[in-house]
């Protein structure tokens, strides 16, 4: 595994539990954890559990006892990391989003079609809660009919201090994009997962509601601080992005992806209607899934509170019964599940590489829109 | 009317709206309206629509253009106003509690017997909230099977402060008890209309946390004093009463009335279990009564959120679309428009004072069982 | 007043009770209703309480004893009766949206500038809930800081059979559109009332799911029918109508409105974020406010879920004790308040005729940009 | 580790992730895992990740690498293997209840005694639920001032079916009792830990509503099967068991557990009303705490949902940013690391055995009240 933040210990906790929750065909071994500073990744290592360290990431490109390499590093190094991995004969799991543009992300394509026999999956984690799962089943069994109305927003409120610092999420060539890239992938994903559709095209706006903040502290004496003079630099990505969609079945949508959501700690909420019924989830309660049965009398219904903690739910049969409730980590759990049984059978990921292309051009649509102020068609829709 | 403080209020909406929102076959006048203060009972009778004013509640027993006496005073008085309005032929609706004890209750029941072509019924006016209405409806359609569970609070938080006054409502010889009689009467008689069944035995507790309070400004020369010497006067009724209950037909409960659940403005919560389905609701949010239909699979059901605002549910054909929601005062006008079809009908009305009785029964087994510590029959069930 | 379907049926709520529960300058009469039906008129006069009836709308114009008409017709017939009226020296409240179109509007506006001692108000009655009220007040006081987010869906459902019936709510001739004008005026309306801010420009997308409906029964032999040939009509106007807005002072906002979100009854939802707090509201739990302080340590902090129910809230001063909830019909009891007390200190009203204009102005920015697919200026912004 | 099942698999969580979360003083090896069957103990211990296995509790005493006996099997067997262990040296960790009597528990409470350098603890896995950790650390600090009302229910519905068979869990010669003990246990233990008090007498019923069921499969040939010759076996346990209780510092309660309460899969209620201040909680939504600061004018208060995902949270240093929610086995883990702390520091667990005794003597106050119909004091209370 190369880096070993917020999503290093994430996607470690999937790779320590998925053989101890699910019937695997094959128990992952950590075997090495990579990472610039050394002092730190063997830190990191003992407490997440891997073997050995090493601080190139190519190392892994040569060791015969690596067979997967999970990629937890900031956008801008997926694309190098990623390719050399899918050459080397490596399968490769690409934490979200694929890259920072969609140039890179579709070399990372052409690399994986290249490795027709490595698996290469992008890690949309949310689509393995059992909610969403569980709300991807019904609409493919067509419980709420054809669907009309996408309703999808992301809020968190991290930033919303003003003296909160300049970041590398809050640079653009370290994220490639703020809100939108981050959290905006994540809805826009889902959406198009749950649908079974693609979202065909957008008008868009974005906003940075503060241009400039203080720079880190371990950052004083790097280049950052010559762009202000003053200790402070440059907000370089959006805060927050917005945009309406078109679906490619005849929905149509509005999307919120913000850090300035005062109060909203991870608001990831998606409610979809059809001419049948309609669903709605937060991930701020993320055991719960919301239905409304529109083929049954009015006067005996309402939306009704699914405790997703059923053993027929998704992923359910691994874990506790029913109103004991699972949390964050477990969608990583079962990433690498599906990940461990695709490699196993030597089936394609899902979401693959392509589908997160198909995402990153949506996010590239959006940032076209919101800087021409004009509806952009998404690229290949 | 007798009487023009909050119930008066309310029981005035009732009376001036309900032939604008039903097809009823009586259109009520508001002849006259009783209080003791001249001055302030005119005020009252001009600001909630009544024609006369009078300081002497025995004027309503002659007046023959008077038929009904609808009885809105503290319960010290409601036995001998009902008795002698029923045996000068008028119908009597009677504010709950029915009387301040079970003897009073007694003749009041005896003096409706005599009258049986006179209306007489009590205002337990939460029955006609339209969510309780239809809770009732399902029950009895068997909609949650065998009813095993029933958990009732209602919970208020007026008087936390101990240094709120010692008003009527904190005195034993005007108001008989306190959270008791005021709300506690209100889940005993909407569980037990839910169910079409009687609590047959309790084990209780009251409990009064401030035992003495300031007197009220207007009380300085009264009485009252003399119990305490310091302004401050005792508190003689209860601020909470809990208790288990036994139903007739097997099910169990517990019950709390409390004026001390800080936060809780007017939390009376009912849910109700039963062997294929529950059911739950909460006055802080009267439109809406949740369901879970346990004869569904679990994977697909949940507590739904009916919102009871669709033209089939109960007293909604005199309303708005679904969606626009009632508020509290709208329970008293369904109350008068039943009366009013009961008068106009020449039938009883539900609930009658045998009702009133009834409830006022299982309050009192609730008391001796409080002041003996051992469970205690309901009389007469 | 004129019309007397839905929303004459709660004007006259409004106007019946408001001096029952307030100390308002004038008790209103209720002298005439006009409809062009005479028997139906005559019934409705009865049931609502008006004194008497006319067929013929412009007979209010030559009455002395009428100081104010109440226009609640549809919105085609708004600008001509409203002008009259005006001309002839009448107070006006204009049921919403003020016209269906921006022509109309203006030359009302104008009309409503020629008598400047008469009262010219339209009526968008959610500004009268409590809970937005109470938000108005709390943005004011700076309790959410600067604002960065609106988040406005105004969501039902009743048309989503495509076998309801082509209702003049459906025909562009009548109405001016569809959910746009219906319910997204109101949702326009209330955030610029929150944020004391208009909107500035829009881009829009609106959708007409189902394009053609059963003609209603009693339409048969109507010019109608030739439109479709076979009993059915063509839907002119929109389903749903999407956008996103920039507000004059820098926040950024998505609005949805539409009749096809299946189990939304009547959400009329709306966030709002700013630098200091957040504040959430539904008008399916119309009692309640959510507010989160982001000024106090968010480790105590959360979404707080305020009653709107206490003495010293906006306009509870007329009402119950704390819990005891109100109703949708409420806004017009306090909107009939304020209009009264504005006809009485022969002060403007607000929302006045130029309010009503500037919306009508952003609904022909979010028409015109849905029908060009570009970004628009709202005229005047 | 004694035991595989349920319980075995969640503490077995606790073991392996403590060290990955926590900087804890020791990291613990998982040695060995013992059951009777020695082929579903061997699966077991490959799933779980234990080291070894045996079919014999007793191995564990003798094996000098093993330092504490985790116990997680049914409450019959608890008292002899937990006193053999601190007899022979080792710390203990017991699951709840403590023992199947209170004869049993105070045999074991000596046990700890006479090895007061031993951790002895109980498994009362709720109290670290960062939530309810929070709620004890806000009463503590005197936020909700004195408690007045404490109401908790835990609420099931598994066994709702009449045809479910009679599990282990519903014979009184493995489980003592019902869901008195099983789940009721919790809510004793909780809000008393929560209060920092004890209960000192309390008023109960316990009902079983289902008094025989089918036989499980595989006991076929079981003496079990005599007791009822048909297949069926008597239910020698409560389905349900409430009461009410009055609290050492003035508190009253009422306390309800149940697994028949058709639709609530895990509902772990608390609500606590104080003189300044209420908490509310339900393990359905555990990472929410609700809170009403009665401190504040009622007009800007509400129950406020506090998500319990902030880093100065109890346990959250561990975990993800804010609103990334926890689960239910996450309580293991926190579960584990204060024991962890507590044997590397050598100071004794809370709750120790002597909670558990006490959490015992209330059981047995209940189920005695319950028998006679009299209110019963605690013993030792």
């Amino acid at each position: 595994m190369i880096g070993y933040a917020f999503m290093g210990a994430a996607h470690s906790v999937g790779w320590r539990s998925v053989h101890r929750a699910f019937d695997v065909p094959l128990a992952p071994e950590m075997r090495l954890l990579v990472g610039r500073d050394p002092a730190a990744v063997g830190t990191a290592a003992e407490r997440l559990g891997w073997q050995e360290t090493a601080t190139d990431w190519r190392e892994v490109l040569t060791r015969p006892d690596i067979d997967l390499v999970d990629i937890c590093t900031p956008g801008d190094s997926h694309a190098e990391i990623a390719i050399a991995a899918l050459a080397a004969g490596k399968h490769v799991l690409c934490e979200k989003p694929l890259a920072n543009t969609v140039d890179e992300a579709r070399a990372m394509v052409a690399a994986a079609d290249a490795a027709p026999d490595r698996v290469a999956m992008v890690g949309f984690n949310y689509r393995r809660l059992p909610a969403m799962a569980l709300a991807r089943r019904m609409i493919a069994a067509g419980e709420v009919g054809t669907v009309r109305h996408v309703r999808a927003v992301y809020l968190q409120d991290w930033i919303v201090d003003p003296e909160f610092p300049l970041v590398w999420r809050l640079r653009k060539d370290k994220a490639g994009s703020g809100a939108l890239g981050d959290i905006g992938a994540h809805i826009v994903d889902l959406t198009q997962y749950l649908l079974g559709e693609t979202i065909e095209s957008v008008t868009a706006l974005t906003e940075t509601f503060v241009r400039d903040r203080p720079l880190p502290g371990d950052a004083g004496s790097a280049g950052l601080a010559s762009s202000s003079g003053s200790g402070r630099g440059e907000v370089t990505v959006d805060d927050a992005a917005l945009f309406l969609a078109r679906f490619a079945g005849g929905a149509v949508g509005t999307f919120e992806a913000t850090r300035f959501a005062t109060g909203r700690k991870n608001a990831l909420r998606i409610e979809i209607n059809g001419s049948d019924g309609s669903l709605a989830f937060d991930v701020e309660a993320l055991n719960e899934l919301w239905f409304y049965d529109g083929r049954r009398p009015a006067s005996g219904e309402g939306f009704r509170r699914i405790l997703v903690t059923e053993p027929d739910h998704p992923y359910l049969d691994g874990w506790w019964p029913p109103g004991h409730g699972l949390g964050y980590e477990h969608s990583f759990v079962h990433e690498i599940r599906d990940l461990v049984e695709a490699v196993a059978a030597g089936t394609p990921a899902s979401p693959g590489f392509a589908d997160g292309l198909q995402v990153q051009q949506v996010l590239e649509a959006v940032g076209t829109s919101a800087a021409t102020a004009a509806w952009q068609k998404v690229v290949g829709a």
